[in-house]
């Protein structure tokens, strides 16, 4: 997100964004009406033909795609963001590939979710339905235009897609071959619609727009998540922070120790499910095997005194540190006395994504397990496997930290709603 | 809602306010971490022990309540409203019996939803747990004091009681009762605490304070609602409007089709499920019966040009008739000609809430059932059994036609969300 001055805001440019997005909304909810009428087989095969558009567009998907990246050189973007805005041969063809294997998961609409007969002779049924019209508000990867699009079809829902300004030309190319594909297989193309202006007040029209777009997910850095939490009027559906814990418990085997923290912290350090924070129990016996584990990678450890003392390279940590989310190779240590004192410390800096005891206590593990309030609790684990694919789940649309609707990883499922189904023969209520 | 022009905001009592709902917020968080570690029984035993001293301290309660009935006599508050205000043993015997039955209901906490080992082999089971704190904000009934307290408990929340001015004194003699039975079986008082002021910037402060209370519920009528769910940053359940529709198709039974119209319509006007508007096929061979029966019934009836050629009774609808929620012996009434036109008015003008079909045809029942995108769709019964109750789910917080979270009738079960238990044996991410 820029950090520039904004421009004082022009109501006319307000009010036309207004306008904008209530007629994409209501376009997008009048593809989806179509969508919720299709089955299963019908779905899949919309997103295979999509899948198939990808493909026989991807000359032009690439031309577009060197246009974004000689406008950003040209703008001095940084080797990174680069990187990441780039496609090629390989990445679109994996972009292809991702829609197909969508298109193979499990369908959740229709799964009768319970069903039961009550005392008057009604027969209620939870059916699982599309939630209807999701908002993507993302960064630069121009591969989100296509795997949250394919996500949100294959539950039946419409989406309106708003990518980042340096990845228009892609995102375009890409939106057109999609549309074309799944037009070709009976899906209306305003099931899936791209913000046709990179206006910044189009994105504050999307949070605003309560009852036209019906959950908001903002797939990017922590500027933009925190924009579209504090703004939106609109259900988000997000995490902040992924401060991750992993506690090491006196009864943890050591080698595991050693091996699942490492893993924990260093396998990537930039992901949301790596480990922020070691709580290291005063009575374990191996703490220096984990620590020059770490060290020896090339971690940087910053600790609380009782932390110091295992060894002279950990740094001293101020009291930011444990509410930092570092998403590089630094890692805060504490020492705790025991699993009361590791919840408390869980408890007042955990961001309730995914937190971890290592134990071969079985006890132990079950009160962790019960006890910490996060969206994902792990014994023996890394965190660093708090991931829509290693969950089994197929794919992920995001991972959510908030307490209603779907949390942790969120695939197909999360995408789906409920309405109940009441079949009579004639009741009247008493 | 007060109508009166507001004075001014106090930035200081607005801060004072917040500090207040903040400090209630975090007392209550507190509690429900010792509620969450209570079991089914222990949390059975805390609702009957609640319940046995809402009996033992009647006297003060009712003599409370006295006091708040003779303040709103001479306030001239209007006779329903004092009767709704209005406790005598009966009533406070039905609180107490309300509590036990909650009581009496299955705990869903600690169910597990879903539960898979993945090629990791990493154990994944997705456990149901307490969503946290509840804020619920209600107007004069005393009675839901005690009612959503003992729901909210039942799943393992804490809540933030803000009831109406008028049964101030009726909601703190109620609360101190319960929490003095709470205490009695180890739940901490916290746990259901009512707001001690009547300041209205309390209510603010509650509906902005996202992180700290997980859900807001409001109990009331629609101006309560409509604010509620325009000023909260934190998640709302609830509904605005229950504009359900009952459409007879041309096939249905027209002795059936008579009977289930007028219990939709007649048999309480006041509620949300009640039916707003009746759909007539043009195919339908009987309506004058049915037209009949309500008018005999006292209900008035406002029809299109077509519904006013059945009988001249029928008085024409202006536009936002079909828009509207009477809750009174009102009706509008439209000639549709068939499923896809009624599958179309309803589409403009339910308000999600509950919307009915009556035919003998079981093809056109199950595309309505599929196509109205409603929170509860019925077949061949009367929209009034929208109701917790009827649903066999004992009692409920309330009836939600937001498309996320809970829907329809919500009861335990929507005062619940899951974490992801992950049992490993030492698995680092490949």
């Amino acid at each position: 997100m820029s950090t520039q001055p904004q421009p004082p805001i022009d109501r006319e440019t307000l009010a036309d964004c207004e306008t904008l997005v209530a007629d994409l909304a209501r376009a997008g909810r009048a593809a989806q009406r179509v969508l919720a009428r299709m089955d299963d087989a019908a779905k899949a095969q919309a997103l295979r033909s999509a899948a198939a558009a990808l493909r026989r567009n991807a000359p032009a998907v690439l031309a577009a795609n060197a246009q974004d990246i000689a406008a950003g050189e040209a703008r001095g973007l940084p080797p990174a963001m680069l990187d990441r805005l780039r496609l090629d041969d390989g990445r679109l063809e994996g972009m292809a590939a991702a829609v197909e294997a969508v298109a193979a998961l499990p369908d959740p609409v229709g799964e009768v979710i319970s069903r039961s007969t009550v005392p008057s002779g009604l027969d209620l049924a939870r059916v699982r339905i599309p939630i209807g019209l999701i908002g993507i508000i993302y960064e630069s990867r121009p591969n989100v235009t296509a795997d949250a699009a394919a996500l949100c079809v294959r539950a039946g829902n419409a989406v309106l897609l708003r990518g980042g300004s340096e990845a228009v030309r892609s995102n375009r190319a890409i939106n057109a071959a999609l549309t074309e594909g799944l037009a070709a297989a009976g899906v209306p193309a305003e099931a899936v619609q791209l913000m046709p202006t990179q206006d910044r007040e189009a994105v504050g029209a999307m949070l605003r727009a309560a009852g036209l777009i019906d959950m908001i997910v903002p797939r990017g850095g922590k500027g933009l998540v925190e924009r579209v939490q504090n703004d939106a009027r609109v259900p988000v559906l997000a995490h902040l922070d992924g401060i991750c814990h992993t506690y090491v418990h006196s009864a943890a085997e050591p080698e595991m120790a050693r091996s699942v923290a490492l893993n924990a912290k260093m396998r990537r350090t930039g992901i949301c499910g790596a480990m922020e924070t070691l709580l290291l129990d005063a009575n374990f016996p191996a703490p220096h095997a984990i620590v020059d584990a770490l060290l020896d990678a090339g971690c940087e450890l910053r600790g609380d005194l009782r932390a110091q003392a295992i060894d002279p390279r950990i740094a001293p940590a101020s009291a930011n540190d444990w509410d930092t989310e570092y998403l590089d190779a630094v890692l805060s240590v504490a020492v705790v006395d025991g699993l009361d004192a590791a919840l408390d410390h869980i408890a007042r800096h955990s961001s309730g994504h995914t937190d971890a005891i290592l134990t071969a206590d079985a006890a132990a593990a079950e009160r962790f397990l019960a006890e910490v309030d996060s969206a994902i609790v792990m014994v023996n684990a890394s965190t660093q496997f708090a991931d829509g694919g290693e969950f089994g789940l197929g794919a992920e649309i995001g991972i959510a930290t908030g307490r209603l609707h779907a949390r942790g990883p969120v695939a197909l499922e999360g995408l789906t709603t409920y309405k109940w189904q009441v079949r009579g023969t004639g009741q009247g209520r008493p």
